[in-house]
């Protein structure tokens, strides 16, 4: 068995290597290639891992390398955690759209989009090779905005893949958490887009606890207690740039504000710096505050379900084929599927609340349009996405707001 | 035949009364009910229909009345031309949202759904009467929001019911005019919903035009050209609220801009005051810049149809049952239809392009809530509505609005 | 405009010559070709084609010729009467099955299939001619079974097409003919298959006036009483084949029974016959015997519809595209169209009702495996239609039949 | 925690029995209520389960009643495995349909309809004696004809129930059996409807292997090989009823033939011979022969999966809600199914292959009718019903069987 990271200089690449040590007597990796653009953060990272894993006294050899055919030949899984255009990228994502008093973020609005036109043709670059190199090799996805990526690779590629977001499992977590219940006591709905996703339904002991759900979200939560009354169903916490957008936009420009990527930008310099220490052979403490922790868990129970064929229920992005009314069956959502031998299968969840299912239609579309945009390299049809987005306000500042962000990224999206 | 007018003291009755003169020996009514509650409008203009039917020598009995009952005895189609808390209603309509930053229009936006929760109870009220009184009778309606109140309509009763709009006709008509195309060599795709509908196929003489089309319209349109050609679909003129709202939300707010119900508010007193001449026994001028020309056209085109049996092309808003991809069976939507003895048929338009399926899907949510609203009495479902809707920028501002705009309409929503 | 007619030699053209005469006025057309690979014929109906035309005094040139670009050149209405093997085929089409216990029938069960399985290829053939040499062109399409002509046309070739059978019409005129009603005072749904449709509603005067028609049809028609009424719903007269095999098969193996191919191969040596006499120049009398008369009829009224976008309703045989509920969007149905200058719309007919759901879905399934059969070349593709076709009874004789039917056609179905 | 056994004075109670005391350290049932109408079986079978569960050293208080309110008290669990009518009532199932030369079985064919016709007023009296007395309880059936049943509690009771049959695990261990693949390696599609269902894929470490288990499975079944390997999909035991009908009835018509009712009568009388020995207190070695010792397997592991929320993929009965394509929302179908404290919930299985389509549809409406007739006590759609049922060869046939039917069941469907 061979495991690769695509992205694999990556800072997260320490959970996964912690993951795979932990579980390794279940998912006997042999190899573990970490395949990247910069060599440099290669180096540091594959001497990470061989230390590592030589600590825990596992057989795995490791290589780091950026010839992509070297390290998908014999691939069994293929975890990608790339970047494209790295965080200076996700700087520009977060900052140019707030000067149009549009919310700037990595994945959500203009700048989710920008990071998606990037990506798409790298990934699918990625799919292709698989389907020459190791079509038997499954694709597991965690790269940004997961949803996206998911249509694009459903849409585009025949490589079998499934698309990860640690989001739904912690948000769902969180709401047990409030409601005082054990998880193995409940049975959780769960349905929408990847980061527009919604506990709609709440069982406890077999029995409809929603409202109780709902009340104690209402007191948790990032977003109005009142919204989430009203609208009877909990938001995840990125639903806030749609329900509080003016807001979140005026407290993201007051001056000294730091966004996300800068702030992690730096935590990521400090944290390259650990890992290069030739003294250090673990997960460093600050990692945990990186985020992303939980991804390491669900991929492996996702590898693991795919591996011994154990039937195992998983939130992940999928393309709908009817688990979600009034949505394209090639559209992508994310929904409870079942993961077993032969990936994830959707349940079907059916109508989406009436009181959230315009937003999810109207993201839907536009991120129909952003894959669409990638793949044929069309400024029109970007322009359409941007328009169809429910967070640009007009069509003039779709434009301006277009024009920046491509001038932003002419060195990723050559077509622009 | 007996044909109703419900709000039949409108200053619109003139035209139907003229196209009624117009097509007698084809349409052979011999009775003509106003109802209204306004007695002395009622007087207006039942004296007018009389003056203008003796005119004409037709052997039509008019009869004016506030009894419900007594005009839906014995009727056989019965118009809808009611507008449910007067001028000043629809004034405020206009001028609330406006303080919020948000457009303010008598059918679109906040304004439109006020004017739905005012209008539903009502027009639902009319048709389970005519459900008891007149089970045969055809509803005709006009009244504003028109998609809404098909769907009002189409859930929630019996009675056989065509919902019309004149616009789509007049866009298509503008449309084929810029192209220099005689409507006889083309078929004309339209699909969406009311007040947001698009010309999405153009085919002159059995071939694709749409590209010429969308080109003609670009350079005589009220919105943005590159807009048009960017979505390569031709939105209809009301759409412009929606691509173009901080612009015209600047322009409304401009000292000394008049809403047009403020315009109207003047047109419809002088118009009433030449009513009232007993001189007078025909259309004056001034009623044609009223608008509303071609609903008499059109109305009567359907009767004809609906009382001959003969199959006419008309679009109209019925209830979706297929005709549009990923929208509900029972929303209401605004596409071609087949009509005969047996009322509209939709003819199947199938996918709404991507450019603009999330609006549509968005906007018919919006819609669809309000319906719930107004039928259930509901300020929470209110609430969602507002919030669904694309022209509201946030929670904060739907919860602001909604306060105002209940606290305007006190006198016609109660349960609010 | 040029009219071509594919198997111009066929008995039938002089019905279109004779409709082409009674419509040249609003129809001008200005050549006639007639395509056919039967030598003889071609030279006797091009012969009484332009002394027909002669006689009217019509300026149309009329070519007879073997060579398919020749006739397709410039071509605007393609007219496809074709026979693939003659009546030869059709008697063994009629006769092989009885053998085996099973309906013998040119368009009914295994006689039907065989049919198709010659028939496809060359219409195929013909349609991808048309994409190169006349891609303007309508195929107006009544070469049977005409239901899977169009699902092989439908979706496998680009060329426009219209399905038609003057079967519908005929029987909704003989339903209002039994309840004596004019058809302009009616209004009747019709949905299923072609030779596999049913009257579902008649509404008379805009009243549903369905049990009346049940009744009506019960007294007048080929199939039992108390089975019409137990339906709720008429079926055409080919339903007799399904409902009543068993007593059909019986009353066809009598001694001296004679198909209806036999008897047709009689009347049409008769008629070419009287088609070559140099003093004929109009309809033989004994034409009108033939059958089909109704073709000429409703193939003018939807060529008059495409070329003048004049808005007609017409049942025709197209791709469901969501017009019957639990069918493919891309099998072929008949329904009602509206039919202009864009060709026909299915107008949607919702659910089958379910006393007759299950025999229009198998009988749809088997004719979609024909299709592919026929496409593919592929033996087990055919034995799985035979399969699944309800009036083969077992897998033992679908086998057999199979092995018969392909060794009676081997001369036109060459990979069986 | 309450279990009934609705119809406990079957012989197969002792399997349930058995299987609670296997598992009453995971599932710790304290009643167990045996509801029968037939009082010496009850005095019987609670005899023996009592000394089966003294034997265990179980605290678990057994009652027998003929009392259902008495017995639904408190109920958790609610086990239905009755037969209306008994073992003579099924004989005459498997006799009556073979005199007109149709199958005679217990559940395919007219003999399943009568067993519907008779169960469905029962079963649909209990689950609604559960809504008032038992809401929370789950309705565990295997009461045949299964998928009709499940179709009748779905559409007419708010009951939670789960319908099972032991045969698609049955058949999908022998395929797995014959491919010498152990079922953790294999992942199976299984669709269509109760006792109509195909293995349609079979994944083996995730690897296609369906062309392999077609051709294991042609070597090993009742079905003819070649049928098999046509179809490309593996037919459950019972589908030789529709592919060999022919065969079958001239086997059961042959002088001597004993029915299946027949054998199991006689299987019965001793087995409750054996249990009214008081000195016998556990399973009798004949109990295997009966068949149906899945069942105790499958239902405790589906109790199991309900009680502690423990997701299970389980092949269950359940409304298709969009399981599979072109059948309605609210027909049963047979389908993998994840279980969890919510009950089933139908995996996504999309197309039905095209081969096998037309077959399920069919049989899909004869069993929707059945259910109309039943609930509504309908002579018309239970002749309609039996006229859509592919097995009856005509309208004749459908009208002479029908009467011969109802007649020997008077007793049991008072309507007819």
């Amino acid at each position: 068995m061979k495991m690769v990271i695509f992205g694999g200089g990556s800072s997260y690449t320490p959970e996964l290597v912690d993951g795979l040590i932990q579980r390794h007597a279940d998912f006997p990796v042999s190899e573990l290639a970490l395949l990247d653009i910069n060599e440099q953060r290669l180096e540091t990272l594959a001497g990470l891992s061989r230390r590592m894993l030589a600590r825990a006294g596992l057989p795995v050899a490791v290589t780091g390398t950026t010839d992509r055919a070297r390290a998908l030949d014999g691939a069994t899984y293929v975890n990608s955690v790339i970047r494209v255009g790295g965080m200076e990228a996700r700087i520009r994502d977060e900052r140019v759209p707030l000067q149009h008093g549009v919310i700037g973020q990595e994945t959500t609005g203009p700048g989710g989009m920008m990071k998606a036109l990037r990506t798409i043709p790298v990934l699918l670059g990625l799919a292709r090779d698989m389907e020459r190199l190791c079509p038997d090799a499954w694709l597991i996805n965690y790269t940004n905005p997961s949803g996206i990526m998911a249509e694009a690779l459903g849409k585009h590629t025949r490589t079998p893949f499934v698309g990860l977001c640690n989001g739904p499992d912690g948000w769902i977590a969180a709401v047990l958490q409030a409601m005082q219940v054990p998880p193995e006591r409940a049975v959780v709905d769960w349905l929408g887009l990847n980061h527009l996703g919604y506990v709609t339904r709440v069982w406890v002991d077999g029995h409809d606890a929603t409202e109780q759900a709902v009340e104690a979200a209402a007191e948790h939560w990032r977003l109005a207690p009142d919204l989430i009354r009203t609208l009877g169903v909990i938001p995840c916490s990125y639903l806030a740039y749609y329900y509080h957008q003016p807001r979140l936009v005026e407290e993201a420009r007051q001056p000294g504000h730091r966004t996300r990527g800068e702030v992690v930008r730096e935590m990521e310099a400090e944290l390259l710096r650990q890992y290069a220490d030739p003294g250090l052979a673990s997960k460093p403490d600050l990692l945990s505050q990186r985020g992303g922790g939980g991804y390491s868990e669900m991929a492996f129970n996702v590898m693991l379900a795919l591996h011994h064929n154990r039937p195992t229920r998983q939130i992940s992005q999928v393309l709908n084929q009817g688990a979600l009314d009034d949505l394209p069956a090639d559209a992508s959502v994310e929904v409870p599927c079942l993961v077993d031998a032969r990936g994830p299968r959707p349940l079907r969840m059916g109508a989406v609340p009436l009181a959230i299912r315009g937003l999810v239609q109207a993201v839907k579309a536009y991120e129909s349009l952003t894959v669409q945009a990638a793949v044929e390299g069309s400024r029109r049809l970007a322009l359409q996405a941007l328009l169809a987005h429910p967070l640009v306000p007009s069509w003039e500042e779709a434009v301006a707001l277009l024009d920046d962000l491509l001038e932003a990224n002419r060195q990723w999206i050559p077509w622009a």
